[in-house]
Parts: structure tokens; sequence; C-alpha cells
């Protein structure tokens, strides 16, 4: 069986990588496996450990960090989540791809630990249009404005390495786009193992 | 304006890749631009020189193949086809993107001249389809299909360079595929060229 692979969505805050992802997998299920992520809060009504979260407490959660289990943590509120490197393993082993929404920071740390992962950089259609959507329109200063787009440049300048670059000016148009990225990828390979498959050697 | 690609869709005899370009061009003519190609058979009635064909004499033909300025030739028949280098320089510097169909020999010749460009394989489903789909059904003697399975499997050894693997089982599914491809291939691009274009600097 082919192994699946991992692929990084990442891009500048406020362009709308967070909807492309759930609009995505909402979309095209089969795509990607789900990767079942820890978090520090408890669980809800209905929720079960292991199938909806990995529920740990705050020094189990440390000790993960500290032994380097983790692709990417992230703090919301007071509660942690961590996605594990043996959970992306796990899938990947299955045969499917794994998508993560990343920082940008967190992108490359996963190329490293991830040689093979697919590095995608959402953009948003200009720089105005950008600043716009996160300031609002008229209720901030120039200065307040030009702040934020020097914020935005340095965002971009982390997008090092990424190979991939998707416009996400019509959000549906950004989807299939994205899309594209995943089935192309996962038509790339070796002309040994397409023979192996054909011929039973290569 | 961001140059277009050169994409070689190339397969073994019988796997379809003439019906599958066919196809993507009529359904999707917005993904390529369209060389014109020269002949040396003469203009059928409403045929104009330089817009359906070029058509040039043999000796002319001759000539031009001397000079290196074909990416490919094939004959048809008692007539040459070819496509020249500069129709498909002419394309990609209007931003578009040139598709080739070409035998799994040329498309190396194409890799050689154009290293960016992307060579995608067109794969039968099985290798049992694919005899079966050239040699018709009960037809032939076993022996004339092992002969044609291990022909097959040297027109697979040809393939080696190519980047994309993409089975024909159902045509339209083939299509698709390729579309992705030529898609995605569209979306990578550099850090410095999308900064240049944000930030009018890089």
């Amino acid at each position: 069986m082919k192994q699946g692979k991992v692929f990084v969505i990442s891009g500048p805050s406020g362009v709308g990588k967070g909807t492309v992802c759930r609009l995505l997998m909402e979309k095209y299920p089969f795509l990607a496996g789900t990767t079942v992520s820890v978090t520090t809060r408890s669980p809800r009504p209905g929720e079960v450990d292991g199938v909806h979260y990995y529920f740990r407490s705050e020094e189990a959660f440390d000790e993960m960090v500290k032994q380097g289990l983790f692709l990417e943590t992230v703090d919301k509120f007071t509660y942690r989540y961590g996605t594990l490197f043996s959970e992306v393993e796990r899938i990947l082993a299955e045969g499917k791809n794994v998508i993560l929404e990343i920082e940008m920071k967190g992108g490359k740390n996963v190329k490293a630990r991830i040689p093979e992962a697919v590095l995608i950089f959402i953009l948003p259609p200009s720089l105005e249009a950008l600043t716009e959507r996160i300031v609002g329109r008229g209720s901030e200063t120039e200065e307040e404005i030009r702040r934020r787009q020097s914020e935005v440049e340095e965002e971009f300048d982390q997008a090092d390495g990424y190979e991939y670059f998707v416009v996400n000016d019509v959000l549906e148009d950004a989807v299939e786009k994205v899309k594209s990225i995943i089935l192309a990828e996962g038509m790339k390979d070796s002309l040994a193992s397409v023979k192996k498959n054909y011929f039973g050697r290569n």
C-alpha cells in the first residue's frame, strides 16, 4: 500500500486558512485521515478519550512536550492542545494523507522532522484585502494599517521553504486548488515502485 | 506575468493518452495554449498557413530538422509533422501552459532541452487490461500476449524521469487527475516571486 503524505497548510493571520481546511474536509473527507489531538481540557458530555481527544492533565502534557512527542502545540484560553507525531504516523501508515493547519513557524518544524511534508501557503488576494479583513474598514489609523502590513510582511518572511502558494480570493476556488495539490501529490511516484506494481519487480 | 509550463503526456501504446489529452483540452481549454505544428502535407480547403499548420515542403522540413528546430517530429503515412521549439516558447511567454502528447523517448528529449518540463505518464489499470485493449480478447495466442507484455515492460523502462503517474481506469477520472497536476504545478512558486507581487520587492 502506498503511504499517505503530510500537507501543512499555513498563511498569515486573517487569510482564512482555517475555513479553507474545514471546507476541504467537509467536501472531500476522502482526501485525508483525522488525527486525534491531546488536550488538557476536560471531556464534554459524550466525548471519549482516544476518540475525540486524548484527555491529559497539565503535568502529563508538559511531560509529553519534554519528550518531544508533539509536532505542534497551541494554547487556547487556559487549555493546551497538541498534535502527536505518533498520530500522524498512524494515519500515514493507513495509506491516508494528513492535513495540518499550522502556524508558519510550525510548518518548518514539521518539514524538519518529516522532510516529505508538502507545505502550502494560503495567500490573500492582495495586501490591502488582508489588512482590511483584519483591521476593519476605516476604523484604524493609517499608522496602525502600516504597522499591520509590516507584520504581514514578517509573516511572509517565515514562508521560506513553502512550495505551493494558493490565493484565497473566492473561498470555493481556494478549496478546489488545495484539493488539486493533494491529488497531484498523490500521483507522484517513482518508476521503480510503479513497475513493481505492474510486473511484480523493479 | 508568470510564465507557463510544459507538460509532456506519455504512456505505453494503447493506454488512451491521446483521448485523455483531447478530452482535457475540450473540457478545460484554459489550461493550455495551442502550438501550431509544421507539416509536409498540403493545406485542405479553408486551412491557413501559420494558423492551422505551417505548411512546408519536404526539403524545408528536412532543413528544419537539421537546424534542430523541432522538439519532436512524427511520421503519419507519407507526411511528416513537427512541433517547433519556437512555438512552445511563444506560448510559454504568453503565460500559458503547453501540453504535448509525446512518445516516451521524446519526453526525455523535451526534459533535456526544457528542464522545467513536467513529465506525466499515463498508466493502464493493469497489465492485463492494456494487453487486452491492444490484442483484442481471445484473438491472440498466449505467446503473442507474452511478447506484447514484454514490449510494454520495455516501454515502461523508458519512463525513467517521469514524475507523475496517472492511472487511466475511468477516462473522465484520468482527465480530472491530469487537470489537478496542471493546476497544482501552476501554484508552485518561490517566496521571492510571491513577495515581489505583494510588496513590490523581495
